[in-house]
């Protein structure tokens, strides 16, 4: 396609310096024959205080019609815990049925990290992103009484399990190792637990070359820090995901470089790019946030979009500053401008 | 009281090696007018082979006779996932209704830890051991057809969450730190995050000196190993404490080193006591398991009884023998040795 009709989400917090930078990295990065046309909204806290609403029909209406979506970040303590979770960001992956949420590790040389002896970390998490504990299903009777019972149920079904799957298969195939990792609790979590691991050991036919793996979620915390160079590809529940995927995060470069893409493969819906991280309020505004993963998510929509080549350029930039950037302090601005400058060389 | 009336259940892999260790210690560190008494009890792969059963009634009318249980590790390869797990030890916790679920997480000086810089870590995690996606309800529909769904219900009630959380503040009360973090997902998990968030709140109010904290569980993950020695007390559910407990482990010293104690505090069924760490089929039989995590359950074992003194000594054995232990490689019977040693001068 020669142009990219792209909504963008600012939100809360950093998101609003972070986005800002993604969208700089992008306009330098593209061809001079692709054209970008972006759609500002204004969803999160402000909106949610001044309106009371936080995703409208109309609102997804209005969003349906982009290629893609860029997230900055959504969430503030002014609003109660869940109410922007459920009722955006989960709402958002939901309706538009992100199934595949798309989140790669990779610690590159010279960069802190909190493990001794800077290990290789090179792997990416395909988390299941529309089923599990995050459906909402569940609820609460006799709520604030001493015999309140909530219930929260983690719904699994084989349609929704299989595409994920199968996803994490193809991404381990076309990747050097071809190795997957399922992660699961399946001896406790048996019901759920049994589903996945069918499904996986059943897909796993299909791909004779992929190396398989099964681990439950408490075993691979402990290899994510003391053997995380293990992994090539994980797949895993949308929970197991979440939590994982901090983890990982925090051990290849920390929450600052952690990208991620809400994908539905698809493309009946636009499939939408975020930073790991969330609003950071207590530094928003002061210059002060890395806009890395908001460029390196730039990079999974390029990808996703099929431009593989600015993807990899903008992949690449980040890897130089990345490794060249010692202990210097510099602004939201200046590691957009350097990373921007890159890519456009 | 001047008997001990011990439950031994060695159980599968390693259990038995590591089991023989901390009632080596045991016997050592008990004053000559306690009179230790000991029944073993076959539990684990090998009878679920040779008759199918895992824990039947009258083995819980048996076992309930006894103080205290200590157990090694129950699990083999041979036995397809889940079956002793929910067969045996979710229906033991269940049974005996071990709702605090406590592991102590200590990094001692010079011990061995994937993260760098040896930071301080000194905190106890209170896992809810009988509720929560544990209890295993949900179930499957079309199993095995294209239109399988499976869903695990997590349930939570006011009278065991406010217990548990009762138990935990009361032990942050106790720390000279006297601060407790709770760890859950209540923006996701909305409802029984709700239940949580204001139980946790609501007792909070009983324990003015007590500082409170509250962290998703992925964010939670992401401290334990960049900021581990913010962590004094933690209190969270079933599942996200045995996440976070093998994160724990891992980072203070390793999974060899991890105890537990599954307790009931009202005594009305006896408690058990049990390393982290499972049979380790790879290694059993060959004198290389670390017996320490087992001799650790033991000091909690000891002081769940009242013989604090003893507690203290064993700890404080395991303590000396891990900061002077460096590169020298002992079997499981040295290791054994060294410390019944230790206790008993
Ligand atoms: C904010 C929250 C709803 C979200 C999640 O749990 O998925 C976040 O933690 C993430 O990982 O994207
Ligand atoms: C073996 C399994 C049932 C158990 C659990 O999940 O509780 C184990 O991982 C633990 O932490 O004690």
């Amino acid at each position: 396609s020669h142009s990219i009709n792209l909504a963008v989400i600012p939100g809360d917090g950093i998101g609003q310096e972070v986005v800002a930078q993604g969208l700089k990295v992008l306009a330098a990065v593209l061809p001079q024959d692709v054209k970008l046309e972006t759609e500002e909204y204004d969803f999160g806290a402000r909106r949610y205080h001044a309106t009371g609403e936080t995703l409208t029909d109309a609102d997804l209406e209005s969003l349906k019609k982009h290629d893609a979506i860029l997230l900055g970040a959504i969430g503030d303590p002014s609003v109660p815990s869940g109410v922007l979770e459920r009722g955006f960001l989960l709402k958002l992956r939901f309706a538009f049925d992100h199934h595949v949420n798309l989140r790669p590790s990779k610690l590159l040389p010279g960069v802190a990290t909190p493990l001794a002896g800077q290990p290789e970390i090179d792997f990416v998490v395909v988390r299941e992103g529309t089923e599990g504990p995050y459906t909402g299903n569940g609820g609460t009777i006799r709520k604030g009484t001493a015999h309140e019972v909530a219930t929260e149920v983690s719904v699994n079904t084989a349609f929704g399990v299989e595409r994920v799957v199968r996803d994490a298969f193809a991404r381990a195939q076309a990747r050097p190792r071809k190795k997957l990792t399922l992660v699961h609790k399946n001896n406790v979590l048996t019901f759920a637990g049994h589903l996945w691991t069918d499904t996986f050991d059943r897909v796993a036919q299909e791909f004779p070359e992929v190396t398989t793996d099964y681990l439950h979620v408490d075993a691979a915390t402990i290899f994510l820090v003391t053997d995380p160079a293990r992994f090539d590809v994980i797949v895993t529940d949308n929970l197991f995901g979440d939590i994982i995927t901090d983890l990982a995060a925090a051990v290849s470069g920390g929450i600052g470089v952690a990208a991620s893409g809400n994908i539905n493969p698809s493309r009946d819906f636009p499939s939408m790019f975020e930073p790991v991280h969330g609003s950071a309020p207590d530094i928003a505004g002061q210059g002060k946030a890395d806009p890395t993963a908001t460029v390196l998510s730039v990079a999974l929509l390029l990808r996703h979009l099929g431009h593989e080549a600015e993807a990899a350029r903008v992949e690449a930039a980040v890897e130089a500053d990345l490794t060249e950037r010692g202990a210097a302090v510099r602004t939201t601005d200046e590691i957009g401008d350097a990373l921007a400058a890159r890519v456009a060389s």
